[in-house]
């Protein structure tokens, strides 16, 4: 369980990737760190900062020697990524993901690797920054954060512990839940919320007076649509692969948007006062949760 | 022009009003203040704080040697406020407030102020903070702020400028917007906003999963909320003001959010990734042009 990996393979070597490089070699958790990918810069720029040992060229000399591999490049390339790496994935090497979607990459890790699957324990860690790139590298961007672990049926019980005692040497919190359940969680708390603040900023620019508007927003609406700052092809991304969860929870957000709008056009202020009312409570006590949580980590609890 | 004000009458001694007490006091440009209203406690606060030099018990109090009324108590009693003040209201003396909406406040004293109309000069000061009461006022909450003044045709230039100049006292930034522009504009940027956001967390606090739900929700999330943690009386008051310019935005909205509802459901990823970019490029050039002004700003410019 507390072993060191050998040598551990990143896919990607940008923020996430990057950032678990990091942590990985401060606590000691492996002795040697190889970067891949598509970008030449990016894998040099990963070597100058010290975040990786050496860069492979292709697949197969990633995974010589090497005993962990994360895949951390956009989701778009996770299919390809899992192909190359299939024909040279010898026995005990454990791959694992930091994909925000989960269903699909499952799907995909199903078709790719056959009768490897047990191998690919699928992963999702919740930290992020509005930089990219291996300089937006942190080593302690996990410090605290929560990593969820999808584990497949065909999954070694040794092997979830092993990736979430990676994920734990980068100071996260490991969390458990079904591949589906995932996707439908993050589709209601993180996916929708990016569409309706994109399609929010793009409904107000493409109005005549969006000059006007935007003259006039102030430091709420700036707190309402960061999210709508996001990589736009990532979110696609995760908008096109959650699709069909994303699609349910905003289904549920448009009836209640339906209700609202009822209750405006009959000036119904009770039943307006009653929606405000239960979310601004619902937040105060989420917010508590989350304040008396860190309070608890801070003080060296769980 | 530059002449001081002899004695300002404010009518709910709060944040807005306290604030706005607190900055003319510090610059000169008043020479008493008197609060009145609803709660003794709160004036009693005030008196304590310095914010205002006496209490009045009645707008007759008040009006005694007022040239300037300031009405910041919640917009729900300003038709109230307006009633008492109207038999009091000597010619000269000028009426401004600070409500969220302007259109209703217009129609309330036309009514109630009939031929004194000319004397209420609307105005909205677009700052606020998560406290209230006038425990909360701060001296600099208008620096740098807008305030928008929707004057009427009924106004004299005269009026219209020592209400601006008293704001200009506060640091404030003069706009001016008929009111239901303001109104117009304010649906789109703050008051949808609010309701988008209030009836996101209520729809998640009303699922059964609701628990893991909030569980999972992160810092973009938690950005996105914030405005839902907003008083649910005071935007429960703004939405019924103001509910025919947020119906005619809400339902602008709902027509992008039916067409992202098509693009998920045929995964039109150029489709939704246009969207995606045009919010993103948007909210960019929106964000750049705040600093380059807070910038100018700071260097003294205008």
């Amino acid at each position: 369980m507390t072993q060191a990996f050998k040598r551990v393979a990143i896919f990607g070597v940008g923020l996430i990737g990057g950032s678990f490089a990091l942590a990985l070699k401060k606590t000691g958790a492996v002795g040697e760190i190889v970067g891949v990918g598509r970008s030449r810069a990016a894998l040099d720029t990963a070597l100058q900062l010290g975040i990786v040992d050496c860069i492979a060229h292709n697949a197969e000399e990633a995974l010589q020697g090497t005993d962990l591999v994360l895949i951390a490049a956009p989701v778009a390339q996770t299919t390809a990524i899992l192909s190359s790496i299939q024909p040279h994935l010898r026995g005990g090497v454990i791959v694992t993901d930091a994909g925000s979607t989960k269903a699909d990459v499952v799907a995909a890790a199903r078709q790719t690797l056959g009768g490897k699957i047990g191998q690919f324990v699928p992963a999702h860690p919740i930290a992020g920054r509005e930089l990219n790139g291996p300089q937006a590298a942190l080593v302690d961007l996990y410090a605290g954060k929560k990593v969820v672990i999808t584990r497949l049926p065909d999954n070694l019980d040794a092997d979830v512990q092993r990736v979430a005692w990676a994920w734990q040497q980068c100071g996260a919190i490991i969390h458990y839940l079904a591949p589906a359940e995932h996707d439908a969680v993050f589709a209601a708390v993180s996916h929708l919320p990016h569409l309706l603040a994109y399609a929010l900023v793009d409904d107000i620019a493409r109005k005549e007076n969006a000059d006007t508007l935007f003259q006039y927003a102030a430091s709420g609406f700036r707190d309402f649509t960061r999210i709508a700052g996001s990589s736009p092809e990532m979110w696609r991304d995760i908008s096109i692969a959650n699709r069909s969860a994303m699609l349910s929870e905003l289904d549920s957000y448009l009836a209640r948007l339906a209700d609202m709008r009822n209750f405006l056009q009959n000036a119904d202020a009770e039943k307006i006062a009653a929606v405000y009312s239960n979310a601004q409570r619902a937040r105060h006590n989420w917010i508590s949760a989350i304040e008396a949580a860190e309070k608890q980590q801070q003080q060296g609890g769980d």
